[in-house]
Order: structure tokens, then C-alpha cells, then sequence
């Protein structure tokens, strides 16, 4: 069925149902980063592979609103499908709900998938259709009918995060959250976050791509937990230590209905940031405001917190990525030298073969950019196999990726020449490399939030007058998500400070549109760094343990502290990573990591 | 009579009102930074001279809650008056109004002055005291009755602020905030923070020490304006001018009386942030919710975007202040040299007579603090006559001034030694010299909130775990409060932009108890710096126009562009001052200023 036949099915469904309006958010029901294919219900009625926007269908328009990020990408993808696109964040722009309401007949029904959409945009849409005397109507999964070979629900198996990687046992953790909760007035708690599950049972599986989470809830209650989830994908010895822990499975779909049969004694909190319109309204019923607590979940700052064995996981893992990656780079230099013609794709393939050959190596982390010349100044340059470029022997070649090991995750991004480069690309390869620095070498007061380390990490930009649009640092979760809160090193005010056991990343970028684009990425870790009559004091240890490369660098740009940095990290990655390697190899990075 | 006659007094008058508990905040009925004598009531009724307090009085408990800046002074002062000192900001520390709460008895009454109480806060008592059933009374004034010698309302005479130093007349401000107040759907305007009735009809007066306030309302109507003050202190001159845009005086006291019969038709626009709880609670009874727009006064944001005049107003300010300050550091240094005795107060007086010279001196904008060696490590150092310290030839010398010339105001602060310096010392006085001189050249795109320029400053006092307990910039009015928002370059987390035209201060520092105390203070205005590709950005001109002794610098500590700056900076002053100098003078000036 072609996109347009799809919106009409849609309507002859709606008519059926009385709807004037059918909303399609394209999120899972647990907002989560990545959506398993099988919720990809946007894309499903639009045909738009963007991250971001919202599908509206009323009986004469069809419309998907989007963000700058993907007008050109909208434009090419909604071609003759009948659908407008409305481009949101432009002065006139009215946002999708806002439209509905100006849009929708008196008594209108706008209809949702009340799983799939959050409590709070409802309750602003039914703000918007107030006047006209609207109303919501949720049908959980309304496009299936239209969409025979929907894909299943995720069925990777469960395995456990042995607690030798993890560094505490689920019995802690619960026993912790249950303090949490209690403090809170609460016996109960409904998580809802894929990976604030994952985190506080232990358990991984590979349900959704690059994030080793189990599609689940947890309530967690005070002598048992229920993990709502399909009890097929977990093996006999996961249901056991499950069971020591007083975890029991029960079917994924129940979750509402057993909300709704719970006593409403002791409380329950929730965190509405990963809450679904249905289970917030099944909530609301059994608790009432009174019963419930609404907050964000104390599971996010406690998991960024990475505690020693994790931290020793996370040095570990990037040692496995920083071998890979200088084997890695060793041949790309060599094969393009040689005269070979690589593809973008074909590089990023051979990087992931170097990986992968790490015994302990899990999952590619997201997907990783692999972008020569102009293509790297899209910071979210999507490589694809046919339709990327080819290396050449000049310029600056990019590449972003990620690993999860079973003991840490990774997230690297190296920016190397393959041969002679302009001026102004040395001058900003250099730039960028002291933000890079003056972040990773800065000393800050306990309590310091990430929008004022971010500026200190931007300043030697700034003085040029060159910027980037995306944020210097997110944190990184332990065979996790890649990208997780609650700390940020970005623009954006938010009081959060950077914690000692935080991990970060440290990424400042700059981005020529058509010319070329460099971003020098390392992982770095919130460390105490002593205690004097001014304060407590903090800094970061940086765990990144692949070299930079030091040629392209206008020496006389970066002054003696940070030249001092530079040198003293390439050779500490000398020192760790060369044992590992053949004396070929060895070599190579001895002579790469030469002091300047 | 001794202060705990006075509170023996007041028992005696609470127990005929019926009071359980009176409250004195000690602000004036504007809450202004400086509290003119009248409203000293804090001090009438304990004694205690801080600038922050609340007393409680009941039956048997008389406390002053203070906070950690005041815990010494305070502690000497209420000996002997009876009265407990709370010391808030401590852990266990409960706040004035909850401790009422803790210790009303049922149904009592607390009593107030309502005009020297914000309605903010005398909702959050009554909070406090619901549970028992308690309820606050208002009574204007009812120290008078204890206190006969109550200063009277200052009787500063009315000058006008000329178009020729404000840069916009009062009908184009008039005619710009009824705009204002129309886009928020409001005909009226009351105005209530003095310093916002001084810009907005371009009239000044000596009312308030070191601020060029009228003590004085303004509600702004249509067609008319009335300024609630004393016209015996405007001249025919003033009331003609004022008349001329329709500005009508009438009684100070009779503002919240006019407030309850206007028409509430057009509603009104108040800022609650100066609203003193009776006359919040005037408008509300007679405009209601609906027609009371509360709100940040536009006044604040606009004040501070400084025109064209001003900001010429503001340069030439800083001339005659480098003159000033120029022949008093080469009079100090000199008297030093050849072995005279001076005092922290004698020096100040000197600064003073230098600057009072200029036939454009108005007043000195604050109290000077003037402070040697250990004194300068308390930033807020108050120089009394009688307790000052005498200089001597080794050490740092800190003075913080400024002063109202009739185009501007001026706030400069220069540590200058006396002679030899420790090793430490010297260092000091270098970092914080870069972290002035950083922020002095930062580049920075539009938009940057002040707490991001913060971090930039004190980067490099960070590196080396150094820092500083209060802000690094303040904005400064012009001919008003030497102190001003809405901008701020400090640590706390506030949205407020720098914006092109502000006038801000630059001053970070280092206080070392017992040993010594560094501050280095420009005037910087923020200007743009061009457009890219990478977004519009901004810079700052600094205003200041008194030489750095570069004597103390460890200059390797200095990188290259801060020494530049610094070297540029001195040139400029001295190409500037000298030509107003004796040859005497200018010589000196022009070896001071000598590059490193």
C-alpha cells in the first residue's frame, strides 16, 4: 500500500470510529530514544524516517510537522504522498496541536494512541480543543488494521548485568529505591524508562537497536517486583535470579490492568517524563493526586553516578576501543596512501570488524558517522551504503562510534587527515582541539552545573568567532543508552552539577557547510580534584585511549598548558595501548603520538 | 531610651493592640538596596546596624534573624538589649516566619508595618500561622509612637535629569512604557522602585545616600502621570518641566488612596518584586486579579540598554575619574615612599577631596571602602574613622569607589601595592588580573547569559583552586543606583542576557583571611562584534580609565594575548588622562604605564 492509500484507509477508519482528527506521535510507549521498528508508526503513515515530528490526519488535510533539522529530508520523503509539511520553529509556525484547535469541527474527536503519546501533550491538546468542546479519544495501536506485517514485539533474550560489571546487586538497588520512595511518602513505584529498568534489575537484552534494554515496565513494591515483559525471551537461570530477588514476570500488555487492581494504600511514584497518556490515566484512576507522586525519577542521577567498578569498566572498555581504533586508523592511512579508493561505508565496516573481534565486545553503541570532507559538516551525517562518498588522499575524514563492551559503553570521535589540508581546516582542526582541551584539563567548584564548564570548553572558539549548534557533553550510560542524563556540558540552562563518578563526553565540534566539519571527541570522568580553604574542588580524568592526531595542528594556537595536555595524553596512550599491539602497529602509534 | 526599654515599650503597645508577635523587616516601603534613616526601623528597635535582619517581639522572646555575613556584628551589638540572635542559613536554622508559626498561640495576631513588608512575604507568614488560626494585622508606622525622634522624610530638593545626559526625553520614555503596558493589555502603570521614577521622568534628588532618588511613586495613566512625593521639595522650575508631559504631583502618603479610586477599567501593570504589601493589597481590592498584571517591570531591562548619550556619558565619567584616581595613587605613592603615617580613612578622604574637585562631581555613588593588607580580605570592609588601620610601605592597598558625575556613574576598584610583596601575593594579584582581563576580551555570541561569562572569568583563578565569594559584574545606573539589574555576570543560574548597551562591572577578586584581599574593577559596556556564519556576537569596550600597576605580576603567568591586552589597556589610559595632567603627573602616569 502506497503512503496515500494508507491516509485514506485511515480515514474510512476514522469516519467508522467518529473521529475528526487522528494524531500520530511516533514515540514508544516509553519515549525512548530509539523506537523499535515495531512503534515506528510515523513513518509507517508518512513514510518520513526522521527522529523527530508529528503526523495529523482530519478528513481534508493531512499534514507532518518537523524541525529544521529535517525539512529538506520531509520535502524528498513526502512527495506525492498528499501529506503538507509544516515546519515548526519558523516565526508563523503554529505547532500541531494549536492547528487541531483552530481546525477541528465543534464536538470534535481527536483520536491518539493513548500508549504512545505522553500524558502532557494530551493535556495540551485538550487545551487547544477546549473552546471548540473537543475531546480526546485513545485507542491504543489504531493503525494495525492498515498495517498487516506490522513487525512483533522485540524478542531478544534477557541475560543478566553480572554484578561484577554492574558493581551492585538488584537487591541494593531495590532496597535503595524503596528508601527513595519512602522518603517520597511511598511504598510503590511504576518505572517506566527502559533503561532506569534495565539499571535497577540488572538486566540487558537486545530489544532495541544499540540500547541492550528490555521492553518492560517495573513496579516495584515492597516485598515483591513485578517486570512486566515477555517471559518467553528470559531462560530458566533468569527467571531463578530473578526470583532470589523477588522479580516476577508477568505479560508486557498487563501493565495497566494490574495498576488498576493495586491497593492505592501506600502511594505510588511515578516520573511523568516516561509516562504514557494510558498508564498515566490508569495511575490517576487507582491513586488519585493524593496517592500519587509525580517526579523525576531519583534512578537517573543514581545511575549516572558510575560507582568504582564501573568506572574500572569504563577504562577498560575504552583500552579494548583505543586498540581497535589505532589498528584501525594504522590501516585507513596505509590504504589510502596505497592508492585505494574506500567508501565512506566501507571504512565504517572496517572499523566495526575491529571491534567486533574483541571477545568482549556486545553491540555497535548508535550508528556511527563515517564522513569524509564536506559530508562531516552535518553533525548527524547518516552514512549509507551506495549513496557515500569516497576517500580521498587530502582533507579530513570523520568518523563517530561506539561500542558496548560487557563491562562499559563507549562513544569516540576521532577527526584524522588523509593528506594535505587548507589553511583554515588546520586552524579550526586546532581550535576545536583546545575546547577540547581547556574542558578536559579544567578544575571547577563542587555544585558547578554543565552550561558554565560548556562555556569554558567554547571559549577559544568563541574568540575566533566560531561556534557549533550541538552540546559539548551527555552522559553515557553502562551498557546502556549512549546518551543519558541527568548532567549536560551544553547551552541550555539547567542546574544539574557535574558529579564526581559522572561520565561525560567532552565533543566540541565545528562545522563548515560544504567545506568540511571536525568534531575531537573523549569520554571523560568527574573526579575530586582536593579541598582548600576556597572550596571543594573537582576535575575530570579522561578515559578516551585512542590518540589525536597532531599534525594538522598551527602549533602556535594552542599555548603551553595545553600543548603540555596534549602531549602527556598521547603518550599515556602510547604507554597503555602499544603492549597490545603488533610491533607494526606499535610503531605507528609511537610515531604518531611523538611529542610536539 | 536603651533598646530593651524600647522592647519593653512595644510589649506594653502590642499588648493594647492585641498583638502575639510584631515583625519588623527593617526595608523601606520601596524595598531599595539603601534604606533611607526614617525607615532605620530595624535598627530603632534592636540596635543592630547590618543590612539584613528581621526582629520578631513577643510576649517573652525578643530575636533577630540574621545571616552568616552579620553573626559577629550582630552577636556584639544585642548584648545587653535582650534579644536572641538566630543565625539563618544554618543547618538547623528555622526561618523568622516559621518560627512564629512554631510559637503563635491559637488565633493570635502578628502584627506589621505593611509598608515596609512585601505582600510576598506576608503570604508566606500567614501560611505559616494558618494552622493555628492565626492572621497578620497591618499598622502603618507603629514604632512612631517609641521613637520621637524619628528622622523625617528626606527633603532632598527635585533636579532634573536633562535630556542632554539621559539621552531620551520623559515622553518618549512615558510614551515607550505605555506601549509597554498596552501589549499587556493595561492602561495604567503603577511604579514603585525608585530608581525606575527617577529614569522614567528624568528627575533626581539627594533623598537617599549616594542614590539620586526621589522618594516617590508614579502611576502612569493615559493621558496623565502622578508622582506621589513631596512638592515642597520641587522647585517652580521642576513643576513646570514636569507639568509640560503632564505630570501632576500630589502627596507621597496618598498614593494607596488614589489606588483605590481610580477606574480599574484599564487595569494595571505592578512589579510585586517593589510592591510593599499595603498598597498590593490597595490594588487588588480595587482591580482584582483580572485587570492586575504583575510582572518584572519593563523599566529594569530597559534602564539598563544604555543609549548612545549615556554611553558618552559614561566615558567621560571614567575620564574624570583616571584623572582623579591617577593624582591620588601618585600622592599615596609618594606619601608612602617618604614615611608618612596615613590611615585607611585619611587615604579615602583624599580620594574623595580628588574627586570632588571635578565641577561635574555629584556624589560618590557608595561608601568607599578603603582597606590595607589583612582589612582587604573582607570584601564588604566597612573604613571607620577612629578604627582604620594605617598603611604601611609593604602590602596591598585596596580601594573601591565611585562617584555620580552629572553624565555618569562610576564603580572602580585598584589593589596598588605599598611596597614589597609576598611571593603569594604577587600570584594572586596576577590570576585575578587574568581573570579580569578575560572577561575584558571575551567574545561571545548573543544570547550568553551572565552566569556563562562568570566561568569564563574565574577559569583561570579555577586552575589554580582559587575563588572568590560574590559576583564578578553588577549592572551600574546612570545617576541611580550604583547597583542595578536585570544583568548579572555571577555563579547563580539566571536566563538574562548581556545585551548590547549594558554597562556591567568587572571586578573578581581573592580574599585570603588574616593575610590579604585582591580586587581588580573595570566598567565594561557590551558592543557587537560582527556577524558570521556562525551567528551575531558581542565584546565588551571597557569603559575604566585608571592604569594597572603591573609592578606585582608574575608575568609568566600571563599568556601572551592577556599581556597584550593589559599592555594596550595602559597605553590607551595613559594617551587618554595625560593631556589633563600636570607634567608632574602625566610623567609619572606615563612610567606606570610603561608595557611589560
Amino acid at each position: 500500500m502506497q503512503i496515500k492509500d494508507r491516509i485514506e484507509a485511515l480515514r474510512t477508519l476514522m469516519k467508522e470510529w467518529g473521529w475528526s482528527a487522528a494524531v500520530t506521535v511516533g514515540s514508544d510507549p516509553h519515549s525512548s530514544e530509539y523506537t523499535p521498528l515495531r512503534w515506528c508508526q510515523r513513518e509507517f503513515i508518512s513514510g518520513f524516517t526522521g527522529s523527530a515530528g508529528v503526523v495529523v490526519v482530519t478528513a481534508d488535510h493531512a499534514g507532518l510537522w518537523t524541525d529544521s533539522r529535517y525539512y529538506i529530508q520531509a520535502a524528498g520523503q513526502l512527495q506525492g504522498t498528499g501529506i503538507e509539511l509544516h515546519k515548526v520553529s519558523t516565526p508563523d509556525s503554529v505547532m500541531w496541536a494549536d492547528w487541531i484547535g483552530q481546525n477541528l469541527p465543534q464536538n470534535g474527536v481527536v483520536g491518539v494512541d493513548g500508549t504512545c503519546i505522553s500524558a502532557g501533550e494530551v493535556s495540551y491538546l485538550e487545551g487547544q480543543i477546549a473552546a471548540r468542546h473537543g475531546r480526546v479519544e485513545s485507542k491504543a495501536d489504531y493503525l494495525e488494521a492498515l498495517w498487516p506485517d506490522r513487525p512483533l514485539m522485540p524478542q531478544g533474550a534477557i541475560w543478566l548485568h553480572e554484578e561484577q560489571f554492574s558493581g551492585r546487586s538488584t537487591a541494593q538497588k531495590l532496597s535503595w529505591l524503596r528508601a527513595q520512595a519512602a522518603e517520597k511518602g511511598c511504598s510503590n513505584t511504576l518505572v517506566s524508562c527502559l533503561d532506569q529498568v534495565a539499571w535497577l534489575l540488572n538486566i540487558r537484552s537486545n530489544d532495541v537497536a544499540y540500547c541492550p534494554f528490555v521492553i518492560s515496565y517495573a513496579v516495584v513494591e515492597p516485598a515483591r517486583v513485578i517486570l512486566f515483559a515477555d517471559a518467553r525471551k528470559a531462560s530458566t537461570e533468569v527467571i531463578a535470579a530473578l526470583a532470589k530477588d523477588s522479580i516476577e514476570i508477568r505479560p508486557y500488555n498487563s501493565v495497566a490492568q494490574y495498576i488498576s487492581a493495586m491497593s492505592s494504600d501506600g502511594g505510588i511514584m511515578v516520573d511523568p517524563a516516561s509516562l504514557n497518556y494510558e498508564l498515566s490515566k490508569a495511575v490517576a484512576d487507582r491513586f488519585g493526586k493524593d496517592k500519587t507522586v509525580c517526579c523525576a525519577s531519583p534512578i537517573d542521577l543514581e545511575k549516572a553516578l558510575k560507582n568504582p567498578v564501573e568506572q574500572e569498566g569504563f577504562r577498560k572498555a575504552y583500552v579494548r576501543d583505543g586498540i581497535a581504533q589505532t589498528r584501525f586508523f594504522h590501516w585507513l592511512e596505509d590504504s589510502v596512501a596505497s592508492g585505494q579508493k574506500l567508501t565512506e561505508w566501507q571504512v565504517s565496516e572496517k572499523m566495526h570488524e575491529l571491534r567486533a573481534q574483541d571477545p568482549d565486545f556486545l553491540d555497535e553503541s548508535f550508528d556511527t558517522i563515517s564522513a569524509y570532507g564536506k559530508n562531516a559538516a552535518l553533525p548527524h551525517y547518516e552514512t549509507i551504503k551506495g549513496q557515500d562518498a569516497t576517500l580521498e588522499p587530502h582533507g579530513l575524514y570523520l568518523i563517530d562510534s561506539g561500542a558496548h563492551y560487557r563491562f562499559g559503553t563507549t562513544d569516540i570521535t576521532r577527526t584524522v587527515p588523509l593528506g594535505p589540508l587548507t589553511e583554515l581546516e588546520r586552524q579550526d582542526y586546532t581550535l576545536v582541539m583546545k575546547a577540547m582541551i581547556d574542558l578536559s584539563r579544567a578544575i571547577f567548584p563542587v555544585g558547578t552545573p554543565g552550561c558554565r564548564l560548556d562555556a569554558v570548553s567554547r571559549r577559544p572558539l568563541w574568540q575566533t568567532m566560531r561556534n557549533f549548534g550541538h552540546g559539548t557533553g551527555h552522559g553515557v550510560g553502562n551498557v546502556l543508552s549512549v546518551h543519558e542524563g541527568p548532567q549536560t556540558i551544553r547551552q541550555n540552562m539547567k542546574d544539574q552539577a557535574v558529579e564526581p563518578g559522572m561520565i561525560t563526553s567532552n565533543e566540541p565540534g565545528l562545522y563548515r557547510e560544504g567545506e568540511h566539519g571536525i568534531r575531537h571527541e573523549n569520554m571523560i570522568l568527574c573526579v575530586p580534584a582536593g579541598e582548600n580553604e576556597f572550596g571543594s574542588w573537582l576535575q575530570f580524568e579522561t578515559l578516551t585511549m585512542t590518540y589525536y592526531d597532531t599534525t594538522p595542528l598551527v602549533k602556535d594556537l594552542l599555548d603551553r598548558d595545553e600543548r603540555q595536555w596534549l602531549n602527556d595524553f598521547n603518550r599515556r596512550v602510547a604507554e597503555t595501548i602499544c603492549p597490545h599491539l603488533s610491533e607494526d602497529d606499535a610503531q605507528w602509534l609511537r610515531n604518531k603520538t611523538k611529542p610536539i
